[in-house]
């Protein structure tokens, strides 16, 4: 069994300006959003254990803002917090793929 | 399938000076190591597409340095080239899990 039983990593790489990558649209910010709220569900318990990661470019730059979630390997974009909202909800709270985020 | 066939994250977190941390013995540059590594083999290509990510704290610094390895999720300590080479050659590129080092 996974050490945490879903382990979540945001790219939050920044490039040059100009560049195409996932911090531009506030990856960094993003990721502490999902991390707070994961916490306040109670989801990163001893019972739950679901991490929430930062990560470097994980080379999906043009699918991005991207973030995955182990084991099970599921790609997300999204565009807002009601985005995360969903994946949180639905994927890490209730383990159902969010299909029209998916990548 | 996963979009990576495997995807290794190692923590690179700096903490305050003193405080027990992944990077207090260089994991940044061992981080690199392996992905110059796995790249001068040929394994981070289409074909075998393993991908070497640097992540924040994941949170189990009193074993650290650490790295994981998805979607097996499979974790390893480490001390030096070593150890990583063994790692590269025993899973990454034949798919053996390295016991000794596992935590």
């Amino acid at each position: 069994m996974s050490y945490y039983q879903k382990h979540v990593f945001f790219c939050t790489n920044q490039r040059e300006e100009g560049a195409e990558c996932c911090n531009n649209i506030g990856a960094q910010w993003m990721r502490d959003y999902v991390k707070d709220k994961v916490q306040a569900l109670g989801l990163s318990n001893e019972t739950n254990h679901i991490r929430i990661n930062s990560a470097g470019c994980m080379n999906r730059c043009d699918e991005g803002p991207v973030l995955v979630v182990y084991p099970e390997g599921v790609w997300y974009t999204y565009m807002d917090e009601s985005d995360l909202d969903e994946i949180i909800v639905e994927h890490l709270q209730n383990g159902r793929v969010v299909e029209r985020l998916k990548i």
